[in-house]
């Protein structure tokens, strides 16, 4: 059934903005300061920014997901 | 059981570094040509970089997951 389907292969994402059928995010690096800690786990309370969750998700899970970190530019001197 | 566990409840990333205990990824906003697209299905074949397999995975599992675009600074002028 669908539902057992579901059950096996749930989505990646569980919760995070849900009616959009493609959550793509856009950052600037000028808006970066030192730097952005950005989620690829879907857990994160603060998404798109990295809240740590991913910690709780891999010990219950068996999982090693992290997020992306960018480090702004320096300014030039 | 844990195998019927694991079935039911599998880690976002099944292919992705997997020794590593947890996969951050760091770039830096000197070094992003214009724009970086980052996956964050964990199912791109060229990780950390998005290669759109995010849109065969939403179709299959009715999912909504996309990439982090990553914008670079403009060179001051
Ligand atoms: S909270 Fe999702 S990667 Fe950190
Ligand atoms: S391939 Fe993973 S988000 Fe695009």
């Amino acid at each position: 059934s669908r539902a057992a389907v579901s059950m096996h292969f749930p989505p990646i994402n569980e919760s995070v903005d849900k009616g959009n059928p493609k959550v793509v995010t856009t950052v600037k690096c000028e808006d970066i300061k030192g730097k952005g800690v950005y989620c690829r786990c879907w857990r994160s309370k603060t998404f798109p920014n990295c809240d740590a969750s991913h910690v709780k998700w891999n010990e219950e899970r068996g999982d090693n997901v992290g997020p992306l970190i960018v480090m702004a530019a320096k300014p030039a001197e």
